[in-house]
């Protein structure tokens, strides 16, 4: 049903595949470190509605506002006419821009629309940031386990992670300073609710990791996307807030408050770097849909964003609970999970002994998905971790997913 | 108004500039290659209402069918609901796959919908079709003069072009063989209106360049952007339609045709090309809106998309013929242009003597505006070439911009 090569998400060295060397294209040495995202290929086998699905990281279809989003666009077709259709310029639609950027200001973060991107979703921020600052031979300063487009984006051009540890107060930044001795051209990091583990950097490395940053001179690619999404707690300062030197570069999306479907991210940089990027957009697609730009920022004009997001993070918060009480009444002794404040995933460590691509087959037998965590690490790939998605199923489906999921387990620990 | 650096297109060495090197960040090598396209700087003068713009590349608003446009977005959102919204895969859409497929085929183009890929506009397609390819040292063979952005993706994976001549039959595919003998990674063309030209190819260089092409194995990006656009004569065979062997891959868009705005491309590759694209994609962006590639399958459903393409070669048809037939008539003796029978450019030819960036800024004065031809060359920049787009602008508006370049032209010549 699934092999183990997917799983694995990067291909070995090149050296060890000869129908790569057979092939009868030239392709650039870039496409031999990339391969397609194992966690993609696991959607597909796992799309099927039968199947309770924790594996991919999508927003719950249900709470789509499918209404206001189809009233803008008739809104803008209606009010702008041929305008929403032709060509606009790289940079975005300005009154999307001034709304993002006063929203990045109520979070403390000193944003100005004339340096806000907007992007084909916050993937292609940082696909532009590591066009703009990576070649061969360069390194970017990771979280490890990490977002995997990200390590798949750096790996593009040809860039290699250097990994940091994590634990439950995010990256570990005491490790960072050896890492910046060797010469990173980036850091990356998701800064609240990461991608897989749902752990958040706390305040006082925020602090030090800045510090570090504009030490050695190393920008931070700072990537928020489910910072809206908090359930509890209290945020501390975005890493952009934090910055008073143009080392931050600072990247939000609205795929997961409004729709992931319209790809629409956004980029803040300080000046310099703003250039730079939107020369390489420039050349990777010319600009975002004009028609999704208005339709967002026609929307946000009467639309209760807030109200909508606290809907958001009272549904998911309960699922985030459910799946938490679940995993702490049905899984084993020795497993230990994450207690993340928000964001959609959650972050399962096994006994040693177990293999999360063994357990990931039985379970599929068992109709129920998730992603193994190997494929997220750089490096060693420990086998026995599993990221959960909370936020695409309903509690009820929480419950018998991870009592399925327990009950393969056992099986396996058997 | 406008000084000669947006003009020149690209930056010099480097090494000629102090201030990147003075820069505080350490951006890879490939920023200092590519500069902000011209053409978008000049557009920027060039976009005030009471200017008589032949600047841009863009289709007529009024042209644009918004009502259709607006209705199958409704009908979207009425029919899909929360799937029209949510995350969707890096291929594409594939009703709309099919759709693209089946218009392929009756060009006689041996298309599959499951090597069509939709990219976010053509550029993208460039795009990744450059970063599958190129690499530092790589060249590819061009046309010279070539459209712009091209130039800009290609130096972005820091390959250098690897310029070709062309007169009105195209490329001069005579001196292609020369030019592969130095093991070029590609072979881009825009084969049927070229901009900045507005040439086509011709049928016996078709055969000889997919010859060639075998040949020594170096495939060919097929850049067909106006393809549906003829307004005289017989369009000859695609190159992807001569291919039998996956050497070409073919390039399209929606965006002439149906709205640039709505950023809906389409790439068709043999399948291992296919393959690496598909990855190439996922990284850079995800997927391409999922909102309006289903909105424009939707329309493509029940709009006369041939009676609506039929109504665009009328009216583009006539305003091709009236600035001709305009700078017949105004422009000085040793004035030469192109004919061409589609697309939304015309190429001007000044006696050797003038200077297009100086009748630039006079032609300026008098509220008309063109693009200054160096910009599109590689190597030596002749600057005594205009660039006219004919789409954007009504007969009588031709007329009179033409009327005016012409006299500005000759106060230039006094």
């Amino acid at each position: 049903m699934v092999t183990h090569t997917p799983i694995l998400g990067r291909r070995s060295d090149p050296d060890d595949l000869p129908e790569v060397h057979a092939h009868p294209h030239r392709f650039a040495r870039r496409t031999s470190n990339v391969s397609a995202s194992a966690v993609r290929e696991i959607l597909k086998v796992t799309e099927r509605p039968e199947i309770i699905s924790f594996a991919g990281g999508m927003p719950a279809p249900e709470l789509f506002p499918v209404a206001a989003i189809a009233r803008a666009h008739a809104q803008v077709f209606a009010e702008d006419g041929p305008a929403a259709l032709q060509y606009s310029t790289t940079e975005g639609w300005l009154p999307l821009r001034e709304w993002i950027a006063d929203r990045m200001r109520k979070r403390a973060i000193p944003a100005e629309a004339d340096r806000v991107l907007i992007t084909t979703g916050s993937q292609q921020g940082i696909d532009l940031v590591a066009k703009v600052f990576l070649e061969r031979g360069d390194s970017v300063v990771v979280e490890n386990p990490c977002y995997v487009a990200a390590l798949q984006a750096f790996s593009a051009y040809e860039a290699t992670p250097l990994p940091v540890e994590s634990d439950d107060d995010g990256m570990r930044v005491d490790q960072v300073e050896q890492a910046l001795k060797q010469h990173p051209k980036l850091i990356y990091i998701v800064s609240e609710f990461s991608n897989p583990k749902g752990t958040t950097l706390s305040a006082e490395r925020r602090r030090q990791l800045i510090e570090l940053s504009l030490r050695y001179r190393v920008p931070i690619l700072e990537d928020n996307p489910y910072g809206e999404l908090r359930y509890s707690g209290v945020a501390p300062d975005a890493l952009a807030a934090l910055d008073r030197d143009g080392m931050v570069i600072h990247i939000g999306t609205f795929s997961k408050t409004i729709s992931p479907g319209m790809r629409i991210g956004w980029l803040l940089a300080s000046e310099d770097i703003f250039k730079e990027v939107v020369i390489a957009k420039q050349s990777a697609d010319l600009h975002t849909s004009t028609v999704e730009q208005r339709a967002a920022a026609r929307m946000l004009r009467d639309f209760d964003y807030d109200g909508h997001v606290a809907r958001l993070c009272r549904v998911y918060g309960e699922r985030c609970e459910t799946m938490r009480d679940a995993i702490e009444r049905h899984f084993p002794a020795g497993t230990r999970w994450t207690s993340p404040e928000g964001g959609l995933f959650l972050w399962v460590e096994l006994p040693a002994t177990v293999s999360s691509d063994e357990l990931f087959a039985e379970a599929l037998h068992a109709q129920v998905a998730f992603v193994p965590g190997a494929c997220f690490f750089t490096g060693e790939q420990p086998t026995n971790f599993l990221r959960l998605n909370f936020s695409n199923q309903p509690t009820d489906r929480i419950e018998e997913g991870v009592r399925r999921i327990a009950a393969a387990l056992k099986r396996r620990m058997a």
